[in-house]
């Protein structure tokens, strides 16, 4: 197993390698994501992350690359529950499509083992223009336009991004700033308001 | 006006010192907004802001009290186009308050004089809960219960935070994310999406 501590040459890898490769890997990003959750992203190093991980910072750099792309790869992890809205909105009639992404994504936010990953990349992205540049990526990409891919509108990217708005500023004030009575209102109460905002933004004429 | 840089003593101020405190306060405030903007809540420091002000930190803890109460002062003084918000909002009709309110605070992002130490307080509130406390008080007492209060509802406290988050989150990735086309679009197209929806919020039955 410690064969795989050792960045991948060139030819056919050994038996070993390959093997262990994927465990390596999944422990430096297991430990980029809880540096980059504990430090934020400026304060978090690729050595740092090596250390966590207990391997050699030649290592990260052979899986990952840069620190940015260190980044990404660990956001897109920690982001992948939001990431799977896109088929949560597909998995449905278009008339239901604000309720269905309203309840999916407060779900992410209620969860303790989501929220705290989503929680640290916000904060990222929100303090640093590195950060954001990988997030927008992830976002518009990602969720954003695939969201607006179902939308059968001239503006539907714009009719996304305004849905999302929505969202984006619930959980803020209701996880983050923490602002009462938002941020201890019942759940379905919630849903009952802004679900049709979003199905509005989305659909409306 | 040197005689200022000492910390009030009891009895009677002379009246150099009289004269000379509000151009003091206002240095030390000033210094503040510019460490707390550049630095963040969490790396700025009342030695920090003494320094920046040129007086001792005694002085700033004279004035202000704790780099607490500091960044309340500060952020009332760079917030203080924001909270303006409740004026524009009584203003006029409510039944064009959802406009009103919008462009406002489409007013305050787009130009760069007053979006620089929102984004600053942004940024300190999400990521400090310190930071996020202050915010949440002086958001929360002078500008939603302020909105709230102009509706005649037994929910006017939530209606005004869920149209805040609409605000917020259009705020979220139009100017500090930037997602595309939302970061580009014109203010007059968002207006017209987004000002129905801050109205349905507030006054729709």
């Amino acid at each position: 197993m410690t064969d795989a501590a050792t960045p991948r040459r060139r030819g056919r890898p050994s038996r070993t390698e390959t093997e262990a490769a994927p465990a390596t890997r999944d422990r430096i990003l297991h430990a980029a994501r809880e540096e980059f959750s504990e430090r934020g992203y400026e304060k978090t190093s690729v050595r740092g992350i090596a250390k966590a991980a207990g391997v050699d910072s030649a290592l990260v750099h052979h899986y990952f690359g840069t620190k940015e792309q260190v980044f990404e790869a660990a956001i897109e992890v920690a982001f992948a529950p939001a990431l799977a809205a896109p088929t949560a909105v597909e998995d449905g009639p278009l008339d239901t499509v604000g309720e269905r992404l309203t309840r999916f994504l407060l779900g992410i936010w209620e969860n303790p083992t989501t929220r705290t990953p989503l929680l640290a990349i916000v904060r990222s992205a929100v303090n640093n223009d590195t950060a954001a540049a990988v997030f927008r990526r992830l976002v518009a990409a990602q969720l954003l336009r695939r969201v607006a891919g179902r939308l059968d509108l001239p503006d539907a990217e714009l009719r996304a991004e305004l849905a999302a708005a929505q969202l984006v500023g619930v959980a803020m004030l209701r996880y983050v700033i923490k602002v009462e009575p938002l941020a201890s209102a019942d759940v379905e109460r919630i849903v009952e308001r802004v679900a049709p905002v979003v199905q509005g933004h989305l659909t409306a004429p």
